[in-house]
Formats: structure tokens, sequence, C-alpha cells
């Protein structure tokens, strides 16, 4: 399990909790360097700001040429403690190298 | 300016800040009723979050058909009270009707 991810994270996947943002800058550089060409950044609720602080930290200052290949917006319903559902937007950014 | 939004705003855009999220659901409706066939969603920082979720409340509650368009990020530097200037992410969400 790569640093910075908050689950069991699948395949190239980096999951943005509320952990501090270079915890996932990081994780998602890890990625990369294991050889990945694209790194898939998700996360829900109010850690999407901070999923597209990820995107923007790695392109702005990590790795050169990276873009958002895909950007893909969506709801989750989610069981809370005490049994009741609730919906919860969520965030997908696939990041390659151009 | 239209209920929900936080600045003077442009043509078909929402700015989202931070009061309640429905505020901005019912300026985007505002502004599809008027004739817009496409609302832009604009947020920064912290607002993010609640642009996706403002989006998601459209799609899903109100507006049938409603499909982001396009969804972009990006980053702002913004000058503090202090002087200091730091960056801040962006996202833009283009909703149509399909």
């Amino acid at each position: 399990m790569a640093a910075g991810s908050e689950k069991g994270a699948a395949e190239n996947a980096v999951y943005v909790g509320t952990k501090p943002v270079m915890n996932y800058v990081l994780a998602a550089i890890t990625q990369f360097n294991e050889g990945g060409n694209e790194v898939v950044l998700k996360a829900r609720g109010k850690a999407i700001s901070r999923a597209v602080d990820v995107a923007e930290i790695l392109r702005n200052r990590f790795i050169q040429g990276l873009v958002p290949k895909n950007i893909a917006i969506g709801t989750e319903e989610v069981q809370t403690e005490s049994g009741d559902k609730i919906n919860v937007s969520t965030i997908e950014i696939v990041l390659g190298k151009s």
C-alpha cells in the first residue's frame, strides 16, 4: 500500500482523503516512477478539492508534460454509522504524460 | 445578480462559493429557465467540492438529460490580505443539455 493512499489501492489509483496533500502527491509520483503512464486520482465529498490540488501540484511542480486526460464526476450512495443513506459526490482525474 | 452567485456573474457562469449548495443550484436553474443551453460552474479552493455537488444535484434531481460537457482544472495566483501570493486550484464545469 502506497504511503499516501486511503484504501487498498486498486491498480494505478490514488485515493485522496483527509491526509496532507503532499502524501498523495508522493503516492502519485511513486506510481509514475514504478513505470506507470497514467495515475487516477479518486476522491469523494470534501476531499474533491484536495484531489484537484494534488493534480495541479503534480503538473506544475513535479512532472513535466503531465495533463488531465479525463475528469469525471459522479454520485455515490454511502451508508452512515446510524444506518442512513446519503449521497456524496465523487471525482476521478486521470493524469497522463502527453 | 443571481441569487446564488458570488461575484458579478459573467455570461452564463455561476460562481460557487461558501453559501449553501441550493443557492447555486437555484442560480443555475434560473439560467437554464432564461433560455440558456449551457451553464458554467466555476469554483476555487475548498468550494471546488461544492461545485461538484451543485452539478450532481442539478443532474440527478432537477434537469433531465443534463451532462458535464467539459470539466477543466487549473491554478490561479491569489494575493492574500498580507500581500503574499498563494496558488489556489480552480475548476470549471460546463453543464449542457444532451
